[in-house]
């Protein structure tokens, strides 16, 4: 068992999704490990009220103010777990001085001003909230920077990247390759793509993830957005990324040094791991999850990815070349077309002509401040939803 | 152009082998980076002059003392140079003040003792003899803290799991997974090895490495050698080494640590990458060598090794368990098996044979010193000779 001072105190925003639920498994594994003084979510009370009998935090948060009197009756009989509602409130609460580190498993946008908050009180953040650096990159690693605190990424991709780098701090990155699983649809081309449905956009080979998240792996937009997450975290040039389809999943991703040398990191497809890899960093923690082997995957293939029937990867590439607002306003449209996809008021296809329209249409910004990516986002979503009402 | 603090002055022992030639081309591809203060050789005297006229070392000093005269006279007219012959001078020079760090590419067994000897002069150790480890790894390993020097390996494989190993210090190893090309035999039954011929044998089909090295690539030696510097280098217990073969030599090896991620090193197969990387370390030099790319490479695949085709691979890891000076008794073995098939005096299977036998009538020592080493190589050299006259 550890010694107390070895424990760290945690912020989950986000407790009750795919990443937050595998992060309480990870906190539930290692007793003794980890405190849990706050959790949030943003709709579902009940998971949440839940989860807080058996972690009892200091303090739980619902995003969706219309649950609080629930939330609230159903931690009645638990006085010692204050219950909070709404944006400021969960802005506030990651501040508090006990916690050493917040998760952001928010999804979307939602995930910027929390983080920002939290790195401002000298936080560390565990991101699994990728929206924030695509957003604001430049914003985010800045005051990083300033603030002296760890942006310990969740993503397995970038995770794998992270690990790459441990004890290379004097080497040169000479590029990264981000592998992509592909998605449900590799192989397809542009024409097939245009009769996808949402049931079968919702099933990923590979990884059971959120809704979000899963429609944004079949269109390759997720692989999109961790390219410009990527940029951010590794202080990369544009040029300096690379994506490679590697549908088994196994390798996670891998960092190509100045000597032409590679370090890969593997394992299977199990969010577990880079969630753990985080909140434990820099200690791996010992766990009993199911173990890799070579006898399971004797082969392990790669190709390019095809960017003619997934366009979003040249759409996202261009905006990180852009840069400025160019990447907030493809991740808000982006947002707005997967609610509409979710919704089947849009085919899988018009996603990307709805990223495309409205990053032409869009004013531009070359060094926006964090109020100017508030009114791109919010332009970029009134554009969005005119686009798709017409 | 780095700062002159920053070059490090090299010992090249095995300069005329395919290490050797190797580590004089990296040095030749990093300008004032190294310096080359000794070279020596076993028997190539003329490649040595030549090397020697380029690099302008201290001193060299060729093995076979009848090779001297021709030597000395060669070098005539370059009196800087001082010329020596024999295991006492190589021993010699390897201590003397300049030098920082020793490259070991000499073959087999005559590497041991010079590299003790740098050890105990606090050099540093650039370990492209595996045979050291394996004959006497215990004792080395022991040197090697009490001098407080770094042993750097250049096998390919263990250069890999070094290179993964940094940063991690803190955090233990799982396991290892070694990976081996299987050689140009892979896939054939132990009834078609019987018919391997010596040409065969000599055509490895990635690596482009010296004879004794390619055979035992072949007989899968090379790999139950390597399983045994693993242990000793990275401090394993014999159940901590796996191996598995990788026929397209990309993946170098892995390491799995007890959080269950694994982490490899991967590009093209060239020994100049771990050369460089143990002469730089901790730095990897920015060089203009060809670089991997999965486009190359679309498919890796893996298997486990065929232990009845290729029994040397249990043979050492039998070896390995019992410990004491049953791995000198192995390796002595082979080397002359080695030997004897490359003058076609016996078949490829008989080489396993001949350890084999040699393993069970060598008197066991459970806890060898040096020079009982000395004494079991030299009784076992006799007894495997005896052998293949009968």
């Amino acid at each position: 068992m550890p010694e107390e001072k070895n424990m760290k105190t945690l912020a989950l925003l986000g407790a009750t999704g795919s990443i937050g639920t595998q992060a309480l498994e990870v906190v539930r594994q290692q007793p003794g490990r980890f405190r849990v003084a706050v959790l949030s979510a943003q709709r579902q009370w009940e998971l949440l009220a839940q989860q807080a009998r058996e972690f009892r935090p200091a303090v739980v948060v619902i995003g969706d103010e219309s649950a609080y009197q629930n939330l609230k009756s159903a931690l009645a009989d638990q006085p010692e777990t204050e219950v909070l509602a709404g944006p400021a409130a969960l802005a506030e609460v990651v501040t508090r001085p006990e916690i050493d580190i917040v998760l952001t498993a928010l999804v979307g946008y939602a995930g910027l001003l929390p983080t920002v908050a939290a790195i401002r009180a000298g936080k560390d953040i565990a991101l699994a909230n990728k929206e924030t650096l695509v957003v604001a990159g430049e914003l985010i690693t800045g005051l990083i920077k300033k603030h002296n605190v760890r942006l310990l990424p969740v993503d397995s991709e970038h995770s794998a990247i992270f690990q790459c780098l441990v004890g290379e701090e004097q080497n040169p990155i000479e590029k990264i390759i981000l592998t992509a699983s592909g998605g449900p649809f590799r192989g397809r081309s542009a024409q097939q793509m245009e009769a996808v449905t949402k049931a079968q956009a919702l099933k990923h080979p590979n990884w059971d993830m959120g809704a979000k998240i899963t429609i944004d792996s079949a269109s390759l937009m997720n692989k999109g957005l961790e390219v410009i997450e990527a940029k951010w975290l590794f202080g990369l040039t544009n040029e300096q990324i690379d994506v490679v389809v590697h549908p088994q999943s196994i390798v996670h991703s891998l960092v190509q040094f100045e000597d032409g040398s590679l370090k890969a990191q593997l394992g299977l497809p199990d969010m577990k791991l880079p969630i753990q890899y985080a909140l434990g960093y820099p200690q791996r923690l010992a766990n009993t999850f199911p173990r890799f082997s070579f006898l399971d995957y004797p082969t392990l293939t790669f190709e390019a990815p095809d960017r003619v029937a997934f366009p979003n990867l040249e759409l996202a590439f261009g905006a990180m070349r852009r840069g400025g607002n160019a990447p907030c306003v493809l991740n808000a449209a982006n947002e707005v077309a997967v609610a509409a996809f979710l919704r089947e008021q849009v085919g899988f296809r018009q996603m990307s002509d709805l990223v495309a329209e409205c990053l032409a249409r869009v004013s531009y910004l070359a060094e926006p401040i964090l109020a100017d990516l508030v009114a791109t986002d919010a332009e970029t979503r009134r554009l969005a939803a005119q686009l798709i009402m017409n």
